[in-house]
């Protein structure tokens, strides 16, 4: 990693933390966020800051992005002043952000046809996965491109895995977030209905979250409800995109998913009421207020 | 343990284990079952056999029930030949069987008037817990009718814990329930997903399976799925049961529960093809079929 040149598109919670961890492994990071004022944290340890995501593709051969929307992705790797522009043959441009598969795939053509490389690869962990150098990394894209980044994702992340081509990177994240929708809505409900019975939510996660119905959402976002502890770990905004794109994904596949549906509309209704900068638990409330509580 | 005589009704898959735990921890057993074959394995093994519940309860001041549903629970403790028709006084009797909390409270409240004690005690963990005495049991009554009952519980189960008053086990079982319900629909509506996606989802169970999505439901019955495992650990058409006890008691409680209901519906249409007898992962047949898969 020492001495190693890398780009850096995306300043957030998320991008700061990542980029924080290859610079303290010894990377020189050159960076570009819309907003600049985000940047400043990473620019005091040393980052270059760059004024367009081409700029920052002509200084080095590996660059990274992690934005917000699937528009965001489109922009900063295929737009005006886009990766794409700057980057020099042979680079390749890993996009973290959690996208649509479809986009990866194009990314990854558009890539081709400039003798560029592309790899999808979300992200799972939070904050603290960042922070801590410990997310899940699910890739998307040809072996030999993804063995060159592997060094740099260990630095990021601890369960790494290329999944296939490309967007299977994109199409894992998918699955995983189609896994909490449910289980979200199996938790708000199970804790409400232990409530309203007059149970101790928290002397029932004691005993429900050690068995057969344990989860890392019971027993993580279920002990911060019964706190009253709404704040985010992953915003509801980004949760309604992500299960939005997996709904497109499974139109698209002509699959029918009615768990995924149902909780997507909670969390639409949890936008409706005005919670969408809540932490995804925060569909607890949309529960209560159904319930007159 | 040593010497004391313990009655026990229900010799089913559950039942026989526990009882010959107790058996083992060196309890004398006196038995019965509606089907005398399946209580012969206990039988071998010293307990002694009685024609009726009520007989049980003639022998012992300590009688343990665990059968299939709630209509089952009132014959053996309420019904003619029951076991109130023969306990003594100051008896206690500890239904173990998934039932209504509201018939937990009726059979505490008869139990009163008889100067009899009753614990409801439901317990989650299914056959391979009850074999190796690591149950989890919810329990709800009296403190110190719970406590005298406690030393064995401990040889069942491994997290137990008195959850309040009568109901109080059956209520905490229902949110155990409630939260397995919807955490199934994500399971296999995002195997789903991934296997149209052309994913390897043994591959995404590895890497879903350890952060933000983990649940013991993906990483036990999802591994199950995909290598076509739909024996039963818990059966459909008991998940079936215990879920319709919770809509009723949402419903009595005024409480909406529209992840469980649409659970529960999926569940209803499993038996209706004839899946009642799988295990709960069997649902993954369901969405396949529905999917034309």
């Amino acid at each position: 990693m020492k001495g190693t040149s890398i780009g850096w598109i995306g300043t957030g919670v998320m991008g700061t933390s990542m980029c924080m961890n290859l610079m303290n492994a010894g990377s020189r990071a050159f960076v570009h966020n819309r907003t600049r004022a985000r940047a400043e944290p990473l620019i005091e340890k040393g980052a270059v800051w760059c004024e367009s995501a081409a700029e920052v593709a002509q200084h080095c051969g590996m660059i990274f992005t992690i934005v917000g929307y699937p528009s965001d992705v489109e922009q900063v790797i295929l737009g005006e002043k886009g990766v794409m522009q700057g980057a020099k043959p042979g680079s390749v441009i890993i996009d973290m952000t959690t996208s649509e598969p479809a986009l990866a795939k194009r990314i990854y053509e558009c890539a081709k046809q400039k003798r560029l490389h592309a790899i999808d690869a979300p992200v799972s962990g939070g904050d603290i996965g960042a922070r801590q150098g410990t997310l899940a990394i699910m890739a998307g894209g040809d072996r030999e491109v993804f063995d060159r980044v592997l060094p740099y994702f260990k630095i990021m992340g601890e369960n790494i895995a290329l999944m296939g081509g490309p967007g299977a990177g994109q199409h894992t994240k998918m699955s995983n977030q189609i896994l909490i929708a449910s289980t979200m809505i199996g938790v708000v409900e199970s804790l409400l209905y232990a409530v309203k019975a007059g149970l101790d939510p928290d002397e029932v996660i004691d005993v429900i979250g050690k068995g057969a119905a344990s989860s890392w959402s019971i027993n993580n976002l279920g002990r911060r409800i019964v706190k009253g502890d709404f704040e985010p770990g992953f915003f509801i905004k980004h949760f309604i995109k992500d299960m939005g794109i997996a709904l497109d994904e499974a139109k698209r596949m002509n699959l029918t998913l009615p768990g995924l549906a149902l909780a997507h509309q909670f969390y639409v209704s949890a936008k409706a009421l005005g919670y969408e900068n809540l932490g995804t638990q925060g569909i607890y409330k949309v529960f209560e207020r159904m319930n007159g509580l």
